[in-house]
């Protein structure tokens, strides 16, 4: 499978780069506003891998040409970048295309960190609103930390949240996370449970900071 | 320490208290707005622990006698019902009283089952709301199956959630939910953390639902 990480250049772009690279076969690009900057951060996801004697090659390039030709497309961007990213590669996008997004919105106030619902419902709404119709939009990876992901001393055991309205890629999404090894995918229903699944990201940074040796806190259902 | 539970003879209460009662020595007591209720609840809850050797009172009365003398009151009762039982028995509420309240509000449509926000931010704030000034309230104990707790052969592995703006308030309430063998309370932060935390419910119950060989699901943070 041929996977694209628009915003690969960022914390969590780099943390599922590494981690597919380093546990399955699947392609990968990086996508970026500026090719420049994805093919640099290709190069150093490459050496890092390298570093553990993975060999692997990992392309860089700009968002838009990242997303011909993948299968999957990673939304791995700020909140509020998820909509016109969606938007600048929609003509592009491969007909049976998936994307994935794992942004959640948040707000800092006196109160503390919460999560910030969009009008539409949830982040995965709003991609859901600005992609094609064709091409199904499903949630996942939220919550995880992007430093555990990168450093790839660390053996996970950490759950994620699926949701969507298109089984088969839901199912997709689900085995591309089992594809790294020590995290499980959960689905969580429909895209309408979107939110509750974004609402933990938040919860999961509070726990951390008002609990005494937890830090990048994830999360097991049993 | 003297443990009210108002509404005690529904599953979350019942769970709770024969906890309680079989890991701990704090006395309890169930109210319900029957007194009779509540006592022949309290009488069940007595010939259960006894069955497994546990020689226990349990006492059972109106919710307004229950919270007389009672360092804790937890309100085991439906979320629209969480601010008329704290008014009723406002009055009579010890002076060092703290109140927990493990409701979520939920609604069910189309969609499935989604967290229900209350006007007042959470259910959490509504109880906080309906309270006396001078009495702590905690949210904690959301989401735990009722099943699970009520059911004394399985042994728990789970994380409890608590919030609340009384720090020693909510030490005591982490100290009650960790009396409890195999239950581990984590500290979520202050009240306004409380809807990410109670949001956690409908979550569980659709992670329930969307995948094969989960039941009564729990969580465990790391």
């Amino acid at each position: 499978m041929r996977i694209a990480l628009l915003g690969g250049t960022g914390d969590i772009g780099q943390g599922l780069a590494l981690r597919w690279a380093a546990d399955t076969s699947h392609e990968i690009v990086i996508g970026s506003r500026e090719a420049s900057r994805a093919d640099a951060k290709a190069d150093e996801y490459e050496t890092e891998l390298s570093s553990r004697g993975i060999d692997r090659v990992v392309e860089g390039t700009d968002n838009v040409s990242a997303v011909e030709d993948a299968d999957v497309v990673v939304l791995a961007v700020p909140p509020y970048h998820v909509a016109e990213t969606v938007e600048a590669v929609s003509e592009r996008l491969d007909e049976d295309a998936i994307v994935i997004t794992p942004a959640v919105g948040m707000k800092s106030d006196a109160d503390g960190l919460h999560y910030h619902r969009p009008g539409a419902g949830s982040v995965t709404a709003v991609a859901d609103d600005a992609a094609p119709n064709r091409t199904p939009v499903v949630g996942a990876f939220h919550g995880l930390s992007a430093d555990v992901l990168a450093n790839l001393d660390l053996d996970l055991d950490l759950d994620t949240l699926v949701v969507g309205d298109d089984q088969d890629a839901k199912e997709t999404a689900i085995a591309l996370a089992e594809g790294i090894d020590g995290l499980r995918a959960l689905d969580a229903g429909p895209l309408a449970n979107a939110a509750e699944v974004e609402s933990m990201t938040p919860l999961l940074i509070n726990i951390a900071r008002y609990n005494d040796r937890m830090h990048d806190v994830g999360v097991k259902f049993s």
